[in-house]
């Protein structure tokens, strides 16, 4: 307990933030009041209003400022000719990817993946959504960037039956050795899939 | 850049606390996003109202909620009884006490120590409050737990000197080997100190 009762709340609030335990968020309240009260007090107004405004694009489900309104992304003009759209779990991985600048294309974000045993089946990803976009748009490649995991292995080749039906490409992203990685240091079952997936030279 | 830039916006502000940075922070802002949205604004709000409102004690200096009015430990009257100051440079040095459980006088937070070429001195550090409190109140002992940096060690004589034309017993926290620390691993002017400063058994 320190000398003032809106500094404990303070630094039980700031515990809400991931791997912020009592300790940092003892550290960022002191340096906070000590030294940067209203670059704290602009923080709390900018995290503010993304918490209470952020909505989802209707168009690829990402996050975005204004409410039913394309996000950045899918309002670029020169990103809909390529005419492909990469599905990913979360919105960081979009992030992700846009941070490797290896993609022009469209996003579709699904929140998640297929576990019904949690209730989460195709409308909670929001897959009628991406049903209309197929049917509508005009799309020459879906890439699937679903996590390599049982539940993303799942959600993968459910969304690939369903592109199908289109009669549109389904792809999905690679999976082997990273680059830069060391044999040793992979998993062997990374490593046999990497084997198995082998390219000619 | 992310599809929003309220996000973006938030990810940047989130940068002024200590210890994080850009992958903290965007960890940190999808995490309030997609799962804490009410407890991220609950967050916001004590970190604001406690921004905003916590003001310095008139009588020891620490943080506290109402200005003008005694902290919760300078308002304790059973404090009051053990009749010593506790001289501190930050207010996180009296919780660090508080934790201890071994101290039950009140304190005085410097908040900071002497330091002519930055423009601190015996004004910035309050030091007139603490003469206040030496010829007002009844005190018996003045415990100086100033860090053992140069500084610290300068802000101690100057403030020993102060308290003993009071005729008031002035004391300083001991330096020495930490409990449970190795004698290997501890540095040579601390064991140096240590040996200095033995006591008879």
């Amino acid at each position: 307990m320190s000398s003032s009762n809106l500094l404990d709340k303070m630094i039980e609030a700031l515990q809400v933030m991931p791997g912020i335990g009592p300790v940092s968020a003892t550290r960022i309240a002191y340096y906070l009041l000590d030294r940067k009260r209203t670059e704290g007090l602009l923080m709390t107004k900018a995290v503010d209003e993304a918490l209470s405004n952020i909505s989802l694009c209707p168009i690829c489900r990402n996050y975005t400022d204004v409410e039913n309104e394309p996000c950045q992304l899918c309002s670029n003009a020169r990103r809909k000719e390529k005419h492909s759209i990469c599905v990913v779990e979360t919105p960081s991985d979009v992030m992700a990817i846009e941070a490797s600048a290896s993609y022009q294309g469209n996003y579709f974000v699904l929140h998640g993946h297929l576990s019904p045993l949690d209730g989460i089946g195709p409308h909670e990803l929001g897959l009628e959504y991406l049903k209309d976009r197929l049917s509508q748009e005009r799309i020459e490649e879906v890439i699937i960037a679903t996590s390599h995991t049982v539940e993303g292995d799942v959600t993968a080749s459910y969304i690939a039956s369903m592109v199908k039906k289109f009669d549109i490409r389904v792809s999905r992203i690679a999976t082997g050795v990273p680059l830069g990685g060391e044999l040793g240091s992979v998993d062997g079952n990374t490593l046999a899939l990497s084997l198995n997936y082998r390219r000619d030279m």
